[in-house]
């Protein structure tokens, strides 16, 4: 496993780069600390690392740069839904919006964005920097979207899906995508990994809804904060389809409610088989990421994008 | 005049450009519709494509972008501001986190944002993506330094130079600096565009400053707010400074109080030399603006950069 070892050594490199980087003004920089301080699994930077890997020797000095950028942009997008959830823990540990307020969230959010464009600019890339602007907006689209969402549920398996793929698929599939393109990977390569990539995003979402409706988590989130939030995800929605209108009706009444009984409607959404379709749904996208991968040329990829599927699909936080 | 009525119909070409870029979710749509509906002053972008016509041939095609760069950015931080400062009104109308939410505030910000950096990334010049993205991080910090500064009185000249500079000035520099970079313009006429911009943002921020202390407002914006939500600005920081211990005593009182007779804070940092200093602090920065506005070789531009100068000091709006 000396890949994996390398991969390991590079993200500490990730990390590091991000942490040097510190501004002159206090708040910035204990804001700053403070949201760098808790590390968190890097799923996205790690996969945009192997995707880069594709060449290790083609624009060595900017591997971990580029890394560092999608780093960014998620933490970017995670201090943001901070404040648009009212969200008071992140990683365990309290919200930037909980510590100091939603004025700071927002600020030091556009604050990491920015910086991230800093460094898109610096790596100069012309493909590279299509990619990563077009994500970023797609992913302020797929949050808008199911800001709308919210209570509503008539929301087709369609839209769901959108928002999945939005929200989260998108940076996954950006991250390789432009790993690739740093690669100077062929076209057939990048779409490979690429397409890979937005299906283990996809799968790595729908696991985030399951675990939000697990009674043993060790996500470091606070549970049943989709349904508390009135977000339907996936559980809630299968579930909804096999219900009876008396079901329907409890259903409808934990949406939003802060003070939902968690234990009883966690068994009535397991009843209405809300669990086993969203896990049959997770294994679906795990074998379209699992088919995708096996395309993929470079066995050592390969392997590597293989064991990131798999993560994603048995993670328990 | 015919320059003048040029430009006019330019502004008018940007307006569109924005407008008919429309997303096909709804909600996004009427966001984005309710946002672009106010027509603001546009000083930024016509600043900008002053600024690109130092050579209306060269690049022509992007000039109408870049000036739609700089005014969804603009944008993208007004929204943003709404949320951080909980303003109910911008430009006479209601503003996003008032009929919507702040969540939405926050998330058609960040769309906003990276829209602007997609139609960068078409534009496809390193050096204004460069200047652009820079500017973008020198903003957040201007206002998260400005968000520390509430309610302290201690705070330095210097530090309220600084933030009106990173908040406002920066985006002016910016600006002009894209625009003479697009026209292909020479160092020395960059460095004397880019410095005249930067004193006229200073100078437009001052008297914004001016302006909320102003009896007779038609900004469309509420009076007295940086008073209320407890900014100091210019007005009070002199006045504060001129005060005796009973007179600072009313001032700090007055600080973050919504229900502060304005009437009587706005006499007693009158008669406290507050608002003349800061008078003269805007001849000052006019005063900058105009020497280096003089340094500009092409006589047309000259022209147009004083007339903005003497529009930024004059305004009552």
């Amino acid at each position: 496993m000396k890949s994996m070892k390398t991969l390991q050594k590079e993200i500490k490199l990730v990390e590091k780069m991000i942490k040097k980087d510190v501004a002159i003004e206090t708040t910035i920089k204990n804001l700053y600390d403070h949201i760098f301080k808790s590390n968190g699994k890097k799923i996205r930077a790690r996969l945009n690392l192997i995707s880069s890997s594709l060449n290790r020797n083609k624009n060595k000095n900017f591997r971990i740069k580029l890394a560092a950028i999608i780093e960014l942009l998620h933490t970017a997008t995670l201090v943001h839904d901070d404040v648009v959830d009212d969200s008071s823990i992140r990683r365990g540990k309290k919200s930037v919006n909980n510590i100091w307020s939603n004025a700071h969230g927002v600020l030091i959010g556009d604050y990491i964005y920015s910086k991230a464009f800093i460094y898109m600019v610096d790596i100069g890339n012309q493909q590279i920097l299509q990619e990563l602007s077009n994500a970023t907006n797609d992913i302020s689209q797929g949050e808008l979207i199911q800001l709308d969402a919210i209570n509503n549920k008539e929301i087709t398996l369609n839209k769901l899906k959108k928002i999945s793929y939005f929200k989260t698929g998108r940076l996954f599939e950006a991250s390789a995508k432009t790993g690739a393109l740093l690669a100077g990977a062929n076209r057939k390569c990048i779409e490979n990994i690429s397409k890979c990539a937005k299906n283990i995003g996809i799968l790595f979402q729908i696991k985030d809804d399951l675990l939000d409706y697990s009674s043993n988590s060790k996500t470091g989130k606070p549970q049943f904060q989709d349904l508390k939030e009135g977000k339907i995800t996936y559980p809630f929605f299968y579930a909804y389809k096999n219900a009876n209108n008396k079901e329907k009706k409890t259903l409808i009444d934990s949406l939003g409610n802060k003070k939902v009984s968690t234990f009883k409607i966690l068994k009535l959404i397991a009843r209405l088989d809300g669990i086993n379709k969203t896990k049959k749904l997770a294994k679906q996208f795990h074998k379209n990421a699992i088919i995708c991968a096996n395309e993929i040329d470079n066995i050592e990829v390969q392997r590597e994008m293989i064991e990131l599927t798999n993560t994603a699909l048995n993670r328990e936080k």
